[in-house]
């Protein structure tokens, strides 16, 4: 792992590119580090410098700086950068910003560029931001060494921004939000240092609460996910991940396929690592703010205190939605409560205060609601009606928070009036929000974040038993022998008995008797398919043949099936005809797997048959490090859950052997990258047991 | 219809309860009046007054002011208030709100009160605001005849509050969003003129250009749909209704109805009537700020100017979301916008004109994309990087907006960097946003009313030939007389037969030959089951006898079922035994109807079968005033409308049939408003025509 300490708290930066002229790029960056109040030392270079820059003695070179350099911020046009590096490396540089522009994305000379650059980082073990950076800030250190202007507000929320314009955007928003960063990043063209290795960083920095990331792409992290779940176990992680509507162009050909896309296993990746997934750009900075502040709450229970009844519904409108609980107070609360509130108002949950509550009733009504064992937060909301006095009722909130160790979200609607009370809430940590539905919003994200330490995650595929990788490797070989891609039935059959997957029979007869021998064998009735991968519309050319009972029925219907593909297919030489055991019917679901380009394999579980893509049934996870809980969850997510339970009175069916199902289609599909698709539909479960009935595999 | 124009413009207003005591509710509105520039004619009416109220010749009943007064403003003890409105009602007064509080809100004895008032108003024809308003303002008269301080800024939106304090405390915050309001009305309890009575003056207000409303309830309406269809036909209505939360509770006992509630009415008669229904406080706005300014787009069809590329991206995937197109532009466009945006932005749409955008760039872009008649409107996002220049941006924003009758959605991504900007921008009719999301959505609501012109409200059931409602309403007295609520099978089936619907023939039979007759006349094969709305698992006892394909099978089923009937309930006596023609299966539907205590019959439409809860496949339309475009939409808005088009190639089904059940389940349900549950599921829908299966109807 990088230790990327020195790039927020170096002591010592050279500025290569370091300028005289004042709104030059090299200019503004020493002018942001000195005016920004950085207490290191600060080395201009710049090969045409006469003695000082900015009044600091300047250097031609980064080699004759005299010591030892913690961090570069390089800013020169990008045809010199990489000789410039080289230099910085032979020096002892550790960490470097690229502000310079001109890389990846102006194009294939660029991207060339580019890849020297990241070359070059890896060779001198340099830790580089960028290029096409806007820089990093640390509010702590402090150090502002972008080319932004703005020095943000201090506080500890970490920004990561891949979009330099966007980051301009939120740091010029941020200043009347009431929100505080801690660090600044300008993640630029990702060449080196990449959004997962600050994540893990930032999870370790004192100064950071809460990690905030506006992310276009994820750099490639074949242990994302495991990664991931340590991070974010240690510090809320949020993301706003944007190009989600591209998913659709990007869906997978396969049958399940269809229903999942890349944006998808993004999604999937997130939830699984326990990362918190935004839609919109406030949303990012909502929520930032309740976790900068706010204590996590201990469970979903939510007091709610009002001057206006009409809010008080519209929370719980929105609660109901989120998922939140409202508490119903026990008698002694109640009775309590009513000491304290007027009759007309409301002592049961949205406690109503009445619109000429003065101070005390809202400080009363607050000790008394978070003094129950039963409330986990509270969301308090005031409007500016002739009585009320916002920045006395923020004092009485301020007292309540150093008292209580639970969440108080407040909800100030209005403008001005509260302009006062809101300054002195944020500057001592009770987050507050104008409108209800944002405070819940971010109160729902809080208590779900806060189950993260239930989490457990032990990896479920690894370790099980009663796989035949050899097997199954031979079975491909044969395959691409062969020049197909696609596994007969017959051989998809192996692959899932190789693995444990319970299917019903299929085995390639290549001659009448065969067919009798093999029928007998799994024993009567059987289905007879015509062999090849070549024909698609086996039943309209009479190339299926069903409840076959005997083995004088199996020869004939053996011969019957090969004259009717000669004749339909006169060119085509089928493999030979595959035997497969009927089965009774049962539960139909469906197991399978899309492969994500940037993920691996994702399984797809729900509910099986021909309307798949109708009913859209479906629950996706990733296959590398799916645990027991995740396969649990994937199942109890769709609709054919209530069916596989025992829906109405029928008899439950066997639910483990759908998880027996799923995790050794996982544990296939990582053995086996070279398998493209993966579709099993329908597998009939049973009361016991299960059999799945068309295994389909496709290799790359 | 009520003539409510002297509420908001008389030309001269009483106050009754007016005071000389600054502080008290009787003198702060005389002083709102007088401050905020009404230039009527101001009459304070006070029994204790001694000559002059605030400067103004005052009056100690209103019976004494010799001219005619338009206005009555209502500020004493709720004691009083009704002795006063019968002396306004005898001095002609027309118009009055009624401030006091202490009426239905403060229990029974207020409630009393209140209906007295409701009723004077009735008797001497005086509209009645509240009581329990806050008042109302009119920022064009200007009369801001309020208990508020706070006059609001002027403007074309028009206000609707069933809340005070929630009003109190969006004029608070409006100070800062820059809209502005024509009219401002708290309702109070709403015991005389309703919300809908409001909108109706308000579609036809000149001041107006949009409704906005935070409604905890909609009043009594017969007429809600029509009424409201042409209402929201002349102005958008934007509606928050809270309390969405309480549909679970309220849902209702039949089958079907345990997916309605009455939530799903509200949602249901408002996307009706064309009435936009919001989910948060900010959305209210947020969709009123755009209306209020903006033209309406023509189509669906956007186009983005960005200086941020990641900015486009975020638009993009709002949109897709929303069901907005991102417009492909023609080789024209293209070419034209090559011209003017550098190589490393971008000609297509999300255009980027990269972060150093001079003003020209954006001038450029802006007119060639709205030259381009395939744009229908216009996302234009403004981060403010160094070069950007927010004013010369709103500058060219604006002389486009002079030239094109197209909506120009600004986003300007930040704070104080757009103060002035967004000020100018505002004050001359161009919406702006600080994230897109907001703007997408905005334009979203803005594009689907546009399209309320081609709505085609003709009623589809009223005027339906082919129903007996004679013999329905003999069938249902027969019901009634033997003391039940529920029909037996052969009563519904009689009923759907009556009204024209399809279903399988289901007789009653009282001895083992009448059986053999009904079976014979419907011809086999035929079902057999008891008949006895006591006897609930009527298989589990031996009650159903199904494939019977002869008499003397049914004979003989007729008398073994009788005696299951009587072995398994000796203390019921069956009605007989009912005779159903059993029908080929075909695609199941179901029809229903779910009674909604406000808006009365709902119709239940989707996917039949027993898992109907489970796949949840319903789409729901209220039956008043039903049209024909509505059944189409109801069909269209299900999963199963996919399988009765034909799925995979099979025929599809008879689409026209189900169109007329559900018009004619429409129609029984209005025309017998006892009906409180009917539920039909399955209906089997063939290539042609179609068959009910099982017709339930119970009775109020």
């Amino acid at each position: 792992m990088r230790d990327l300490n020195k790039i927020f708290k170096p002591d010592s930066v050279a500025v290569i590119g370091a300028s005289n002229t004042p709104g030059k790029v090299g200019y503004i960056i020493v002018d942001n580090m000195v005016s920004g109040g950085y207490q290191g030392k600060i080395y201009p270079v710049n090969p045409n410098a006469d003695g000082e820059i900015q009044g600091l003695k300047a250097y031609a070179n980064i080699k004759d700086i005299p010591d030892k350099v913690d961090l570069v911020i390089m800013s020169i046009p990008a045809v010199f950068v990489n000789d410039s590096v080289r230099d910085c490396g032979e020096a002892g540089v550790e960490n470097m910003v690229v502000i310079s522009a001109g890389f990846k994305e102006i194009g294939e000379e660029g991207a060339k560029l580019e890849e020297e650059l990241t070359a070059l980082g890896e060779e001198y073990g340099i830790n580089i931001i960028g290029p096409n950076s806007l820089g990093t800030t640390d509010s702590h250190t402090p150090l502002n060494s972008s080319f932004s202007q703005m020095m943000p507000p201090a506080g500890n929320i970490a920004f990561i921004s891949q979009s330099g314009a966007m980051m301009v955007a939120i740091l010029d928003w941020s200043v009347r939000s009431g929100i505080g960063f801690s660090k600044v990043i300008s993640l630029g063209n990702k060449a080196g240092v990449t959004e997962t290795e600050l994540m893990k960083y930032l999870a370790d920095d004192p100064e950071t609460a809460v990690i905030i990331c506006y992310l276009e792409s994820i750099s490639e992290d074949d242990d994302f996910i495991n990664s991931m779940r340590e991070t974010a176990a240690k510090k809320p992680i949020i993301i706003l991940k944007s190009g989600s509507s591209s998913a659709g162009a990007e869906a997978a050909s396969s049958h399940t396929g269809a229903l999942a896309g890349s944006d998808l296993a993004f999604d999937t990746a997130f939830k699984q690592s326990g990362i918190l997934r935004v839609e919109t750009m406030a949303d990012l900075f909502d929520l930032g703010l309740a976790f900068s502040k706010a204590p996590l709450p201990t469970g979903p229970n939510v007091a709610i205190i009002t001057n206006a009844g009409g809010g008080g519904v519209v929370t719980v409108d929105a609660m109901e939605k989120a998922g939140l609980k409202l508490v119903q107070f026990d008698d002694e609360t109640k009775a309590r409560l009513r000491e304290c509130i007027p009759d007309e108002g409301s002592a049961n949950n949205p406690i109503d205060v009445l619109g000429d509550a003065p101070v005390q009733r809202y400080k009363e009504s607050l000790d008394i609601v978070l003094e129950d064992d039963q409330v986990d937060s509270l969301i308090i909301m005031v409007c500016p009606t002739a009585s009320a006095d916002p920045d006395g009722i923020a004092k009485v909130i301020l007292e309540a928070e150093k008292k209580f160790t639970k969440p108080i979200m407040v909800v100030n609607m209005g403008g001005p009036s509260f302009d006062n009370a809101n300054d002195m809430l944020r500057a001592n940590n009770v987050p507050t929000y104008v409108f209800p539905e944002t405070a819940v919003k971010a109160l729902e994200a809080m208590t779900r974040y806060a189950r993260v330490e239930e989490r457990n995650y032990t990896d479920c595929v690894s370790n099980i038993e009663g796989t035949n990788k050899e097997e199954v490797a031979k079975i491909f070989a044969k395959v691409k022998e062969d020049g197909r891609d696609t596994l007969l039935g017959s051989e998809a059959y192996a692959v899932a008995d190789a693995y444990g997957i319970s299917a019903a029979p299929i085995k390639l007869a290549t001659s009448a008797s065969d067919a009798g021998d093999l029928a007998e064998e799994m024993e009567f009735p059987v289905v007879l398919k015509i062999a090849s991968d070549k024909i698609l519309h086996k039943s309209d050319i009479g190339g299926v043949k069903v409840g076959i009972e005997n083995r004088e029925e199996a020869e004939a219907a053996y011969d019957e099936i090969i004259a009717n593909a000669k004749k339909a297919h006169p060119d085509i030489i089928p493999d030979g005809v595959e035997v497969q055991k009927m089965m009774p019917s049962g539960q139909e679901v469906l197991v399978g797997m899309v492969k994500d380009r940037q993920f691996g394999p994702m399984i797809a579980f729900g509910m099986g048959g021909i309307y798949v893509n109708l009913i859209e049934d479906v629950s996706f996870k990733l296959a590398k490090g799916l645990t027991c809980d995740e396969i649990d969850e994937q199942i109890e997510n769709t609709k054919v859950a209530t069916l596989l339970k025992g829906y109405r009175g029928e008899a439950p069916c066997d639910i483990e052997e759908v998880k027996e199902a799923i995790k050794r289609v996982a544990k296939l599909t990582i053995d086996f990258p070279e398998i493209s698709e993966l579709d099993i539909n329908p597998i009939f479960v049973y009361e016991e047991g299960s059999s799945a009935l068309d295994v389909k595999i496709k290799l790359d």
